[in-house]
């Protein structure tokens, strides 16, 4: 049905927190390859309490990959590592969806929030592809923050904003902030788009606990229905539909959650507040700003990627120990005397800081160490390495002989240069 | 000479964002084991504005691990991973900080924030160990929320916080987030504790664009100086200097950054604020709430870690290979009929959606796969696997299997289990 339909609306559902369960919410975004989430927010100011009255922001997520791709592995007894993944084709989908986006809504700013100080090559894949694809829509600005100081202006001022983009872990929290501060987690809906199926929903989650009451407020999932109209084009029906829903807001039509005595003018149950919608459908709302999504045009495309490739060589590997000493010279030590196999070592970090060689005392080790092997041949030198290629066969060589001495491989990482460029980070200190 | 005294106060310093530098705050921060980092905001209303009034907030944030660690790599064309590691070490240590400053500071109450509805073995380990520690202190009440919730939550109504714990990078995202609706950026400072040495600097970053000028705010410093006072047991002398620094703030001696005409009274460069806060040593505020870092006794005591040693048992593990094409079947074919290794292929992921067998047409693939291997002799029944265990020779048999079928193995992962329970997240759909 979805395949044939293509879109769906789909009601509030809850992954339990801890336990063994996988998120359905996540399974469903990214078996259906739906990359992008979109949640426009605005204050409805003075009908629902902000402290920021213009706000007015859309915060587009990536939607499929980032630390979201759950893939964990414990292999000490003290270490537990998640990966996060950021893919080339993912940021390209989203940050052309983003640019495409203003374009098709009339907006005039697009922001980037990643932390590419600190994560060089995955956040700083995204920040560069944002960099790429933005020359490429010289009418809307393209500003870029980093997330700690986005996140923290975002909540203090928000009228500085018009469209975010930002990867999957970041959005979710920045997007549950802008909800929160305009007032309107109950109220707002949410798009999360693919190239083939798209799918709307409220961005409250389920709340089993006022299940038959009649009190929930409907708005989180009319405002889905609105972003639903206006991806399939229908951008006048969408208007109709959000200026009836912005006319009953400010007439005072409230359901529970935001009924305020004064300011409100009727207490409504969840099918009074439908009935009052309809009722407006037609109407321009008084106060508020009205919806002008068919301005744009409303017209949205997505390109197929494209794989740029670059020449590939395999230059290093990282082997991860479980070792439970507790002296980086001691394991230094007995790597280093493990010669012949075309491979050396370079640095073992712990935790990403260097402890050998020429460690410091005070840094804590795990029973988690990163020994990095280079070729024997590589001639390293500050300032300015020049790593050489190595084979398979060097990496099962030494697995064999570390096996054979007593180290535990407990995963490898291969080191590549990508037309001669690091495809990995160095150690802190390194 | 840091081996001797023990104690940093630093100036701010400024990591380029992009490029190829290491941070050197995080290098100095993790060289020297300083695993908390520790943020109190407090509102200063009517002096410094903010909606929140009756803010007043710390932040413990996990400053080693977590995505920091800054280990990438690139493997693919498509793809780059950061590996995120959390430990059960430091999750005990800053945990254990938290619980001892509430008690050594007189705070009521710890909240913890995590994502583990999604990070069910990383964020899970830091929220287990949090309910483990918090029942060590009956008299401080434990609260946990989901990091984009609680992030929206004290983005809102900071009121209702009193101490947060998190991991490093949601530290990183919340504690700017307070100091900036607490308007307290250039005001705050912040201290970074470790087992044997502690650096305390303020939260703002370098400001290259005012040097010389004299017009820079010096609370930060002088509020992570009041920290460092306490932390070295000189409870009474913190309380005095910070107390002296609310009397120049509320009395209305204002550096150009918070100066406001109307509720300022004096406009001061730098050092005229210096001199404002030393004439006021000994004098109480009248207005903000005094300072009363002694009451509380200012002890706080970390234990030495033991590691508590489960049965770790090797039962499989995750190949990831570099392959362009585009069709699941196609490799998950080609690898099932590799047999007679000891290890089956028991799935096939891609950005951790299974793909195969039984994959959906709509994932998309990148040419990043994740190929899962088990014992042949296991039994995986819907809701009962039985994972059996493998050896270090069958991952190498297999490898080199593999890399004679031409697959280009770019990382592994073991799977073990411990104490008989999975430390490997399922895929999404397995």
């Amino acid at each position: 049905m979805i395949d044939r339909n293509k879109v769906i609306l789909k009601s509030p559902i809850t992954t339990p927190q801890g336990g063994g369960y996988k998120s359905l919410n996540v399974t469903l975004r990214k078996s259906l390859g739906l990359f992008s989430n979109v949640r426009p927010v605005t204050a409805l100011h003075p009908y629902v309490k902000t402290h920021y009255t213009n706000m007015d922001v859309v915060i587009i997520r990536e939607n499929e990959e980032d630390l979201y791709a759950g893939i964990e592995h414990q292999q000490t007894q003290d270490v537990v590592q998640c990966l996060k993944l950021i893919t080339r084709p993912g940021c390209e989908k989203i940050v052309r969806y983003a640019f495409e986006y203003a374009k098709a809504y009339d907006r005039k700013k697009v922001t980037c929030m990643v932390k590419d100080n600190i994560m060089k090559l995955t956040d700083g894949l995204f920040h560069n592809v944002f960099k790429e694809i933005s020359a490429e829509y010289p009418e809307v600005i393209a500003d870029s923050q980093i997330i700690d100081i986005g996140s923290a202006r975002l909540a203090a001022s928000p009228e500085r904003y018009d469209v975010i983009v930002t990867s999957n872990l970041y959005g979710d929290i920045i997007s549950d902030i802008a909800a929160e501060i305009a007032g309107s987690v109950r109220m707002a809906g949410s798009a999360n788009i693919g190239l083939n199926v798209a799918m709307f929903e409220a961005i409250h989650g389920s709340a089993p606990d006022i299940t038959g009451k009649k009190i929930a407020n409907p708005s989180g999932l009319m405002n889905a229905s609105v972003m639903m109209l206006s991806h399939l084009g229908m951008t006048d029906m969408a208007d109709k539909v959000k200026n009836a829903w912005l006319c009953a807001v400010e007439e005072g039509c409230h359901t529970a959650d935001i009924y305020k005595e004064g300011s409100s003018k009727q207490l409504m149950n969840t099918s009074e507040f439908a009935d009052a919608v309809i009722e407006r459908l037609g109407k321009l709302p008084t106060n508020l700003p009205g919806s002008k999504l068919a301005e744009g045009g409303g017209k949205i495309k997505i390109p197929a990627y494209i794989r740029k490739e670059k020449k590939q060589e395999l230059v290093g590997v990282d082997m991860f120990m479980n070792w439970t000493g507790t002296n980086p010279n001691e394991i230094g030590k007995a790597l280093t005397e493990m010669t012949g196999l075309g491979l050396k070592l370079k640095m073992i970090t712990n935790r990403g800081v260097k402890v050998f060689p020429n460690g410091i005392a005070e840094t804590y080790c795990t029973d988690h160490w990163r020994c990095r092997y280079i070729a024997t041949s590589a001639e390293i030198m500050e300032g300015n390495p020049v790593y050489k290629m190595i084979s398979y066969e060097n990496i099962l060589e030494l697995m064999t002989a570390l096996l054979k001495d007593g180290f535990e491989v407990i995963k490898t990482e291969n080191l590549y240069e990508f037309d001669g460029k690091r495809g990995f980070s160095l150690g802190q200190g390194e």
